[in-house]
């Protein structure tokens, strides 16, 4: 569909990257082009960072990655050449030639001519060590380095290409992107976990009006959902994905300071199958991709960090989602004879214990659970009772929300349709006080309302899920959370 | 590539977005998909918001517009229809018969059945006036509102499209995507002009460490290039996308308090051809998708916003781009009749004024400007002297930093090597008084350092560059600025 017109150098080659002949005069390569079995150029140049050194009789044997593939390349140097400095970790700059290899490990391997160490690395001082599995609970230590190991880059790969295919199921879809603000004057959900913003060195003044920056006290937004319904009065869809922020003083598992979360809202929904449709179909274009686009570093995750989470993946593929209500998974909680620590009554919210159980109950496949109490969602979501509802029991003030959970996290996804009706949703605002903050919102209902819903999904949880990995922290490049905010 | 598989509903063509059998049994099509001719169901249904309406004798005459498209669908209803509250601005549900048009303003028109009102509007109280041209500046009072007019759906359509081009043009050149953190303890560049970040309802502490949420004062991110630097020591290439953030008091036609930056960081860079040439990539491929995917929004901005335009782009991408040092800059401009405001010494900053001035001079076409003297810039761009440059006459202290300036708007980008060498950069850290609190970045240069560089183009002025819009408050869905951050 694009193609890159590069003006200046030469021959340009864009399958793996960049190609051009250097300056010495040998192609330059990516080693994933390298590894490829594409290269016609026996002679060739590739960069990188020593992951192995072994030194055999007359041949120093090193494993070279650039980070273009999980997979490094041989090089093999004999003893003439000047190896001096090349350790691990170190970054290195060869030419030589790349030739089939004798051996059944790699298809091919690189006969160094020439070898220049172009940045050392003191094994010593190296917080990483060769031929150590350090674990993700170590590499956490060091945010401005643990990028350098395999299972850090993979996971680096991995996101960027999850974050590539959520935006072309939405492009495929014809959802136009906004790009919502970060910064905020509305504070409705949970006031007490915004991060406020003021300029540096200036001591906020919560009340009076111009003195700060913006004339309003701003916060860092929490969900861009009140900005896409702002769209929904123009566009069929929409969505943004980006960072959304809770100043929760969780150091948990499960909880970032700043995170990433895809959202959209659909003009003209009707019904929650509307948003669950679209829910799926993100979860499985996203989870399809990588598995097909990345199957080394998935294969990675699968090997040595979550044995067996590939079969539990594929079994959620295989499978439809399944659907319950709220009513329905509360019956189901108190029908268990598990004990929770949290109450199941019907009007608790569901807590990641009760989360893991309805979907372990339901044939470990994803699972969408609807139409909750009143008092558990926001003043936003629409209330259903004018809508007979086949999988609902006659219970009051049903409102139209839909949260997807899945395997091994718990709650993905959450959405609803939105209350679009003016009267109503100005009762609930004056009800929570909300009617003047909200005046603007008010008046996308108030010229050309149409109904609508949507949803946001955690992109770090959508990664746990899929990965099989533990800890929030190690599917961030950069963590942020409660008393650590590094780099 | 991907597809998207929706498992519920029944039939489903995501050509122009989802089609589907909705319970009146006409299919429903956005009004892209009405107009493009392909459309072989004659009884249709479409959902949109009314844009002009036109009383005739008989015959009613529609124009429905769903934000699929600038075009309109033309809907004629017979007086025997109910279309009572069909208003400028009301929401609307028709189903009918798509016809070929006896007129020559469109191909097709759609023959109403049945029309219900969604969502009324009153004309009265609505802003926005049927047939009325507004400004830009009288629509920027409605942040909530003016998405349902056609110059803004077109610009939201436009910057989904060239974010989009973005994406594509570093994916196709292998550049792994880096979600580079909002939130930063970094507070290198400009301390003056930073956003502080802590919860809401707590004074900030500025000295006792323990009571900051993050335990260290923190920032809202102003460029994510020192995080993607942490990449460049892993990858071959890396990019970010984001909103990044100034607490500038300027309510100027140029600046934002949050704006969007693509940034990219090449491994293995060593000269400045090396990121002219994606700058210009990025540049010409991003131009070149919009003016071919949104022709007719691209159209309208250079019909009615700033007429002329579309031939200064065309020419912009017919000519190479053109590259002069800093000190040439400095010789055109004093060699120039013109009388500028600011100082244009050997050693100054080049402004605005100075900026415009010298892409006129060279030909109305991108201009990259090159090798500044060392107090420009700062402290991690690469000092240069070790290599003799063509361009450049023996100046002392010579950075290898690049500009991008553009027709219209001035700067669009900006540049440099860095300084890999772990000595020269520790002192230059050490004079500033900042090698504590970049011991992390230090150590990037310690382990396997190599030489790299990259840019940020600011997406706002892109947009302005191409679609020749005056105010950045017009590029972007939701503006803040100094005493500015409704909703």
């Amino acid at each position: 569909m694009m193609f890159v017109k590069l003006t200046r150098g030469s021959a340009c080659k864009l399958a793996c990257g960049f190609k051009f002949r250097s300056h010495n005069s040998s192609s330059k390569f990516r080693i994933c082009q390298a590894l490829s079995g594409d290269v016609t150029d026996s002679d060739i140049r590739i960069q990188g960072w020593v992951r192995s050194v072994r030194a055999q009789k007359e041949h120093l044997f090193l494993h070279v990655n650039d980070g273009s593939s999980l997979q490094p390349l041989q090089v093999v140097a004999t003893s003439e050449l000047d190896a001096r400095g090349v350790t691990f970790g170190s970054a290195v700059d060869i030419t030589g030639s790349l030739v089939k290899s004798p051996s059944k490990k790699q298809s091919v391997e690189l006969h160094a001519k020439h070898i220049q160490v172009v940045g050392e690395c003191s094994p010593v001082e190296f917080p990483f060590k060769i031929k150590e599995r350090h674990s993700l609970e170590y590499l956490r230590q060091f945010p401005h380095l643990r990028c350098r190991t395999n299972i850090f880059s993979a996971l680096l790969r991995l996101r960027s290409e999850a974050s590539s295919a959520v935006h072309a199921f939405f492009k495929e879809n014809n959802f136009v992107q906004i790009h919502t603000p970060v910064i905020t004057s509305n504070d409705c959900e949970g006031a007490g976990e915004l991060f406020q913003v003021e300029p540096a060195g200036r001591e906020p003044t919560p009340d009076a009006g111009n003195q700060h920056f913006f004339s309003v006290p701003t916060f860092l937004t929490v969900s861009g959902q009140l900005h896409l319904e702002v769209m929904s009065g123009a566009f069929p869809a929409v969505y943004t994905f980006g960072p959304t922020f809770r100043a929760e003083k969780s150091q948990s598992r499960r909880h970032l300071a700043e995170f990433y979360m895809a959202e959209a809202e659909i003009s003209f929904a009707r019904s929650l199958q509307d948003l669950m449709a679209v829910m799926e179909g993100l979860f499985r274009a996203t989870t399809e991709h990588i598995l097909t686009c990345c199957a080394e570093d998935v294969a990675l995750f699968h090997k040595y960090v979550a044995p067996g989470r590939r079969e539990q993946v594929d079994h959620m593929l295989s499978k439809k989602f399944h659907v319950i209500s709220y009513t329905e998974g509360i019956d189901i909680l108190n029908r268990s004879s598990q004990r929770f620590s949290f109450p199941t009554e019907w009007g608790c919210d569901l807590q990641t214990e009760h989360e893991k159980y309805l979907v372990k109950h339901c044939g470990d496949v994803p699972l969408f659970v609807t139409d909750y109490p009143y008092d558990l969602k926001p003043f936003y979501a629409r209330d259903n009772q004018d809508q007979p509802r086949r999988t609902v029991r006659n219970i009051p003030h049903a409102l139209a929300a839909v949260d997807l959970l899945v395997p091994g996290v718990g709650e993905l996804c959450g959405g609803s349709l939105r209350e679009e009706r003016l009267e109503l949703l100005r009762t609930r605002l004056a009800r929570a006080e909300l009617e003047d903050t909200y005046g603007w919102y008010l008046e996308l209902r108030k010229f050309g309302s149409v109904p609508h819903g949507g949803f946001g999904m955690g992109f770090e949880r959508y990664l746990q899920c899929v990965l099989g990995v533990d800890n929030i922290k190690d599917v961030i490049p950069f963590a942020r959370f409660s008393h650590s905010c590094p780099l």
